[in-house]
């Protein structure tokens, strides 16, 4: 069995910061042992990587992307292979995507489809969670088998009308279902309803530019849901996880339901943290680029988030990668911002932009590691496979510069898409080198990983219960 | 013009108690003198009634009626004459009743339905709220049309999906056109999709008495919808008025709305207040006669309620009356609770269960008349014309018998139905004579009015702006 | 007995707007008529007044004047002569003053000392609190005497150390002690002796201006203390009535009690509503004229008084009027702000202040009302012979003018102090005659009163439970 | 260098659950090894022990003790030793004590006195909080030098007037310094003022039973005084830390200025998790036995302690051990519960009572280590040392059954005190042996330490910044 030796770091992890080398043997962590010692001074290994001066932490789990994903008769621009390999440059090792259950068809029809898409394609590891499209008898019945086979959360939906979006009964029961089995129903909360009669008001005045797109999502229309999605939890008995909540109300009804000590947990993306309606508002239709749902919201939203990181009514940060490229995807909507496809690139980002906020003074180191890799990990049932360094787990494991600077640029990134949402912004901090399972896939800033190393990791259950 | 005087007797208004004699000339108020000054003493008068020892007040305005209303098959017991005669009986001089929107059709043919059902036959003064069950195009641009002939609001529901649910969009644009036309939105606010699918588990799993209705009806869903209505008013910026509040949560999301100081409104009904899910539990059957939606609560919601009508965060009590007889009505629903009609008698009972509520010291007898009478005149377009009793209001009068006491039984009330929801209370207090607009209806407990004498009132709009 | 009509006006309280004419016999009112009725045109009386055009309001009720009170050496420069007479001119006709009890000394022995000031004095009617600066056995016990001769409300500190501060156990068996009494007490809610310490570092950093005396009278130091005292109070099963509100979090907490049905009450003043921090910032020492405590707080705070006022929250505007001369007065805390005497004049320009916010759309013309005269008139035990016109109140009957416009200053005003805080404020609105028991004090626009005619007022005890 | 190796065991630490091999060399964890694997088999070692089937846990960090302390005329009866050997026995291998600064003296004088009683008496390591009884411009300047000498932490009394009191003013000041220098301010929130009023009250009308106690030190004068420290904090830009809480309406609190992102934390103690008023109410002076302050509270305030520990509103379980026998100390009160010593034995039950709580589903196992080992280590600045099991650390390691069963008794425990405050009660999980430093003070349950053992550990600074 191949032994590498990560000497002279400092271990990073959610819970501590230590001065410590780590063996690993195969594609486990076999040992850690305090810097000096003579346990560590004992350790053989084929390979061994000086990580003095830098940090040594577990790799990224990005817990919500979406791969080549279908949206408004265009397809999301990074496929498996160009994102995860994009991913593994930003320090990530495992991130869970969104299989679709067709309309009319089964959760394993959906499920068969991305396995389809991923299959031999990815650089690192990867998961599935399964959008229900289509909630009814059977698809309930079939979320138990999907549990079983390591799928075991759902995402739902109150936006997108007659696309994505599931009544309040479908909810419930889908709820229900996942009380009794096991898994966790994640929501896309907002009043989708309610929104497209604000987009056809906008429309109808002659408001077409990519900023109305931020206008007519209004907060309060996705408070509104998290709440109601809130209280259909609390009926049904289950947890209940909020994906992309970039309102500062929303994260107030979060933080009101973990008061009353609801199992109720909440995801915010890089982009509400450091972008804003400003974005949106840029002129030539570059706002276009900007354009998400949940909606960039007004800058003040930014430091209740952080807050909201701060106190725990937030747990995660996601990227919510599914980008598309300004010319040709983003363009479709040039003259009507309903048509613009929704999504941004950001997998390879979000490590980088959170050790910004580190330096900042926005969160502590653990905590970085905590929201980005540790929580995510145990809230999908990763953990401690996935998102912590420690015996026993997965040898997933970023050596990261903390003093290093960078600038990040569509010119120099490696997600497939044409422009990137934080061009030209300065941060400090950089991947050096990036072992998944043990494996090297980047090397001193060289990718040395290949297409199909990374494997389907099934899950296990959610691991908290509030 | 005829000229009566009131003598002797306690005006209560919500504002005052005064010693007061009252001036009637022609169906108004002329002039109110304080007792046993030269200006009281030199009215001439006609008819004179001798109120000392007695209360004056306003008679009362119960905003929340349905007579004859078709439901499930079969139709409310009480005709515009019998309801309308109890009404008298019970001290209520003005109501309110709900013309209903046919699915397909315009709210005016709606309208006319109900003025063709009401037309000569009450024996004191009514108007109409609108059911809408249709919003589309057509019926909102009508809103304007009938907010101009004094229909000024407009019931939307969030429950009984395919009968009279509306969804979250098409009350959103119901409430942003009553913000441009001054109209005032009431919601039924329970979340019908949610309830019914605990509704079709509840009887899979054989569960099929009365109390079930109670169960499956959650305050958590009535909290939700209180919530959402709440929040969609706030983005169409338009006041709403939640009917028939009876959760603890619902009222909690009121109180937090208007502490934000937002024009939002909540009414409850005596059965709220005194009954609870201990009558829905009543064996042989006898549950039924106490179901209605939203259902009566555990005990314990009911110090939750007059707190919130002390509080001002609850403004108003009406009686949602709606009576079905227990023999052949209710007993539709003998192997199925959600095949009884849902509906209670209570429109001759509430001035008289409010003035309990005085005696035992909940409410103060200011609040009484407030709640009662001022309030729902105010909030539907009627008030200084119903709801008080200053010069130039209506003469529509109560005198009212403070110590008399009564028992409310079947026996003895004058509702068209076959049980009372309050057999046997004892209560204190009693009306003892009725004018309506002058003109006697009760004289000393003997019904002296007539079908027809009561006329259809266009009111104005809701004068609350928080 | 003579009689006064006032008629054509419209006859605004806080509860209704009629077009109503006025009979006054006596010093009551006697009768309202509508206008035009035949009850109204049979009246004769020695004096018409001619209201058409006019608004006939309730004469104001100032729950919080300190005339000639002492103050770092120094007295307010207003006498009870002088005060009550620009009151009249403003249009306030009920003033309720603290009588003080001396350190060591007895409540009786306050309360003379006032009385003498102000017997034969004023012009219009008064009454007193008293200020309790010596909580003890006997001072308790005394509590009960001073309820019986109609003083039945107490203040007490929780701020100005040495002076008036009484401790929390202080404090506990004061509320105690009107619990049992009927009395209310009323508290200066600061922590002073966390401000005290503030005061001291910032003159020892050297800030000395006045507009240090906002900064370090901390918004969250009054929010602190009236959360202290609403828990006291509801220990002690008591009422709290809390003066002179002005900062947000103190709102807020005012409106979580109200919430949780306790009666706790909140006064705010006009200072508070119009002025702020950047007053206080004036340059030369102009800030000096602002300084009060509590102290103007950011213009942002603003909003939250105006909601509270329009939710209840707050249910009283008084003055707080204790004015100080710029020249000699304000003067002594050239080089130290704290030694700044605290207080402000306004107790001539309540009403109309109030009025302005009624054309500015803060709040109804009913609202005006409530706040400015009934609501004090009813939490002060002086309702309904004061604070509304109706058959028995006294008639202190103001007839205001809506349209006409003035400019505040102290070139025109009547009180005894050489600055306006307002100066040069354009308002619309202006007192044109004031009846004190139907006795014309000021008859368009020229005073016609005498020192002597306003009499001392025993008062009730509060009228309200929640 | 001697080396020891646990093997076999689950070791749990407050993020981690692994089946792992601990290496310790000298008096530190060296490394730890997934079980199993070649690195962990590789390891040599003089002393093994098997751990299989058993927890490997970090020793307990008790954060409030009081041995030996005086109160009122008599002295906590665990004297250092005593009180070490049973922290040991329970599987606490760190506390944190109170040094009194006494009035007038310094707090060095305080911090000496303690030293002198605590040197070389210890079985484990302990620290000292310092308690300020007397905050002047001495005192406050010698917080700095106390920092630096590693007593990081300093408590003030709102409760016990004329003893240890601070005013707010006091407080105020502290908190500032702490600020300034790194301390945390941790605080006995009680309103003592108001508290002494009611007690005075009780013994006039003749209360003088234990359970009056409870019934005069009333949860809303907790929930104040926690109120208040937290605004006080905020004033200053301090954190703190509120010792004991017991109410529910105390954590409602914290919860809110903790949703305000406030760096505000609080403890409970095992004795308000498993004991309430009905303890108090024992009957035959038998009560007496759980007077301690903040005081026992009825039963349903427990589940609002559990759920602050769940949703981290409480972040730490202390004992506040501080026994007095029932003979001859409690007994002090018999006639007057004002003059019973206030304190409860349990620095040797509290692992074990927290292990409970993880059997009967309050917590989980994860959580059960974080309350009661890294959170106090990290709050007083001891972590990583303290508190976990990872390279580095001190090898302060139990090993822990929990399948055993025992049953609670003063017949069995080792603390010095006459009765145990859980007497009877059956507990499932039991301590085995017990290293601190690397060398066993208990080896399968054999006392094998020795006084001396113990030394004393300085302090680092609060690790929490929110």
């Amino acid at each position: 069995m191949s032994r590498t030796v990560i000497h002279g770091g400092l271990v990073i992890t959610a819970s501590d910061e230590i001065h410590a080398d780590v063996l690993v043997e195969g594609g486990r962590v076999a040992a850690l042992a305090a810097h000096g010692t003579d346990a560590a001074a004992g350790w053989t290994a084929e390979r061994r990587i000086d990580a003095t001066g830098k940090y040594v932490i577990p790799g990224g789990v990005d817990a919500h992307t979406h791969m080549e994903m279908p949206f408004g008769g265009t397809l999301a621009s990074d496929t498996f292979e160009t994102g995860s390999r994009a991913a593994a440059w930003g320090g990530t090792t495992t991130f869970v995507d969104f299989a679709i259950q067709p309309r009319g068809g089964s959760l394993r029809e959906g499920l068969d489809t991305w396995h389809a898409k991923a299959d031999g394609q990815c650089a690192v590891d990867y998961a599935f969670h399964m959008i229900m499209s289509d909630v009814n008898e059977s698809s309930l019945r079939e979320m138990d088998k999907l549990v079983s086979l390591g799928i075991s959360s759902f995402k739902l939906f109150t936006a997108y009308p007659g696309v994505f979006l599931s009544d309040d009964g479908q909810i419930l029961r889908a709820m229900q279902r996942a009380a009794s089995n096991g898994g966790l129903v994640m929501t896309h909360a907002e009043n989708g309803l309610a929104i497209d009669v604000l987009v056809e008001q906008a429309l109808a005045r002659g408001e077409r530019d990519p900023r109305y797109h931020g206008e007519v999502r209004k907060a309060l229309l996705e408070a509104e849901a998290t709440h109601r999605v809130i209280r259909l939890s609390q009926v049904a008995g289950a947890p209940v996880y909020v994906v992309h909540v970039s309102a500062r109300e929303a994260v107030a009804e979060l933080a009101r339901a973990r008061d009353e000590g609801l199992p109720v947990f909440g995801e915010t993306c890089p982009q509400y943290l450091f972008l804003s309606t400003d974005n949106l508002a840029e002129p030539d239709f570059e706002g276009a680029k900007y354009v998400c749902s949940t909606p960039l919201r007004p800058k003040d939203h930014q430091e209740a988030l952080w807050r909201g990181l701060r106190t725990n009514d937030l747990q995660v940060v996601s990227t919510d990668h599914c980008p598309f490229c300004f010319k040709g995807q983003k363009e479709l909507g040039r003259d009507d911002f309903s048509k613009i496809p929704n999504g941004m690139p950001g997998v390879e980002n979000r490590m980088d932009l959170l050790h910004q906020a580190v330096v900042d003074g926005h969160i502590s180191r653990r905590r970085w590691i905590e929201i980005a890799c540790a929580t995510p990990a145990r809230m999908f049932g990763l953990y401690p496979k996935k998102g912590t360094i420690t015996p026993g787990a997965d040898a997933d494991i970023v050596v990261y510069d903390p003093h290093a600077e960078q600038v990040i640029s569509a010119e120099t990134h490696h997600m497939n898409v044409d422009y990137s949402a934080y061009e030209g912004k300065r941060v400090t901090g950089r991947v050096e080198t990036v072992l998944s399972r043990g494996v090297p896939v980047i090397e001193e800033r060289t990718y040395v990983g290949h297409a199909g190393h990374g494997a389907y990791v099934p899950r296990g259950i959610c691991q908290y219960t509030n």
